[in-house]
Parts: structure tokens; C-alpha cells; sequence
């Protein structure tokens, strides 16, 4: 493919909103995605620091210049401070996951979860006699993982976070002393 | 007060709803809440395993008596599959947060912010000569104890996931081998 003909590309997006905390906000910048027939993969909102203001990390799919142009819209809306799409930095992500498994269904399966937990640097929060409630903090390929590896036990229940982004630093600075991958299994990068 | 008259009680919500994971369905829920002036103070939505649908967990607050209206709504929506309102039992709840902190302000900041991060087993994911960028998972409380550690050292950015909760185990299967909270600091019950 000749990438002048290119224009533009469908991929993931992370996009940050800063809104004033008012009624409806929510709805209405949910409305301008859907309108355009843009889905989204994950989303949430919380308080910020100041709590007059929400913040949004929205999770969605698609063509860089279609969201080039909701990022347009979302900035004419009377609630939006501040709109800020990740993927034109690079980025950590980070999602968290409470699993409930079962434990007993063969015999060596409470080992078998406990060591799984223990390899993800996960934490078991809860706990019956057959099952056990686990939650996990971590970017994509962790989450898919620990899945995987859980998947023969038997997932009973999954509950998860939307994901949330945050730029790295190195090219806040223009520096960087990044904790090697090699020494923590959380470090990584996306792009 | 007479706890008869008090018919109904304003309190914390998590509501948790199942939907097809179809085009403007959050913006259908959202609009909900907003209708009945009920702000939402957290919500999450994630794929589910079936990546068809779509689970959300909703943070709100009020009168026992609506939240129940909101709820018989939510359960006409096409869309919506299955809704709990988790406040009915006893739960769990979590949330991440991604922290960007000063550690050059002043010296031993940089020791001090390291410190913080052991004590709650946060993480450090990522770093610059002046800043840490803190990862950390727990409830309510633990999230505003670390927030009030780390506040000396000048928080810089805060992204936050919304709540998720989870049921106890205990309620059910009418049996618990909880982890004590003594042994894991990440043990807690809420109600």
C-alpha cells in the first residue's frame, strides 16, 4: 500500500474529557458517538480532584479523521472543559478486573487459582468454600492473559472497570527513567 | 426519628446492568438517570466475556424509593438484559487510580512518594526525574488515604476508573472463609 494514498487509518482511541459535573453531560457526549455510528468499547467516568468537574476516558474504534471530528463537536459542547485524544501520544493503559472463579470443580484447582493469582501479582478479595473472588490491575495483554490462564477452572462471573490512560512521561520531559520491563512485568508500552 | 415514618432513606447505590452491546444504549441509560435528576457519580462500561454484551456499574445516590422507579425503567429499555441493584446486599467495591505526583519538590520527596506506594501496595508505573505516575486499586477508603498521603507532595494529574462492586460471597452461598481484614489489608466490608 503507497501510505500518501492513506489518509487516514481505523485504530484504537483514548480519549480523556474533562466535563463540568452537570446533569446530562453524560448522555450528551454518549449521543455524539452513537450519532456518528461510533461504538464505545469502554468508558467511564469518575470525579476529579476538584469535584465540580468529571473525568471521561472513552475507549473506541475507528477512523482517525471521523474522530478528529467528534473531538471538534465534543469542543462545542458548553460542558466540556478540555478534550484529549491519547493516541496521538504514547500511552500506558490500565484496566481492573474482580473475576469470581470456581475452585473445586477438580481436585488441585484452589492450588491451581492461588498460584495464578500469585503470578499476576493479583489479589484474592473474597472467598467460599468454592469459589474465589480475584482482582487484577493491569494493560490488555495482562487481562487477557490471567483469563486465559483462569479459563480451565471455570469463570463464574467477570466484572471490569472501563479502561483508564495516561501519557507517559518521557515525552512530557522529553526524559525518561522508565522502570525496565524487565524488572516489573507492569511497565510496558503501547504504539 | 421514627424509623416507621422514614419510609425511604437516601444512600449510595451501585447498580449494575447487562445490556446488548448496541449503538446508543449508554446514552439511553444515562438519559435515564438524567431525566430524574439523578446524577451519577461514577459508571463503568466493559465488555463482558460475550463481547454481544456490555455490563456497566453505576455509582449514585438517593432515595431508595426512585432508585427502584429507575430501576423498573431501566428493565423496559430493549436493550437492557439483566439490572442489580447491589446495594441490596453486602459487597465489594474497587476502583484504580492512575496518579501523577511531584517527587522533586522538596528533598526526600522522592523517597517519601516510594514509601506511600509500599504501604498500599500501589505500584509505580512509570516515572520522570520530577514525577511519579502511581497505580493503585482498592475501595473508598484506601483510595482516599493514599490520596491524602501523597497530597504533601502535589498531586499533578489524577485519572481515575469509575466503582465496580461485586456481591459477597457469604450472602451467597450462606457461607464465608473471608480472608480477615488483619492479614489483608484489602479485605473490607461495606454496610
Amino acid at each position: 500500500m503507497n501510505p500518501e494514498i492513506q489518509v487516514s487509518e481505523t485504530r484504537k482511541h483514548y480519549i480523556q474529557i474533562i466535563v463540568e459535573n452537570r446533569f446530562g453531560v453524560l448522555s450528551r457526549v454518549a449521543g455524539l458517538f452513537s450519532a456518528r455510528g461510533f461504538n464505545i468499547d469502554s468508558l467511564s467516568v469518575a470525579p476529579g480532584l476538584d469535584p465540580s468537574v468529571s473525568q471521561m476516558t472513552i475507549e473506541t474504534q475507528g477512523d482517525d479523521h471521523v474522530v478528529e471530528q467528534i473531538i471538534k463537536q465534543l469542543n462545542k459542547l458548553i460542558d466540556v472543559i478540555k478534550v484529549v485524544n491519547l493516541s496521538e501520544f504514547s500511552f500506558l493503559t490500565r484496566e481492573t478486573l474482580l473475576i469470581r472463579v470456581n475452585t473445586n470443580t477438580r481436585p488441585g484447582d484452589r492450588d491451581e487459582a492461588f498460584r495464578i493469582v500469585e503470578i499476576f501479582r493479583a489479589r484474592i478479595i473474597d472467598s467460599s468454600p468454592t469459589t474465589y473472588t480475584i482482582e487484577v490491575t493491569g494493560d490488555e495483554d495482562k487481562i487477557e492473559a490471567i483469563l486465559n490462564f483462569l479459563k480451565p477452572l471455570g469463570i463464574k462471573e467477570v466484572i471490569r472497570t472501563g479502561k483508564v490512560a495516561v501519557a507517559r512521561e518521557d515525552q512530557k520531559l522529553g526524559t525518561s527513567k522508565s522502570v525496565s520491563r524487565l524488572t516489573d512485568g507492569d511497565m510496558s508500552y503501547h504504539r
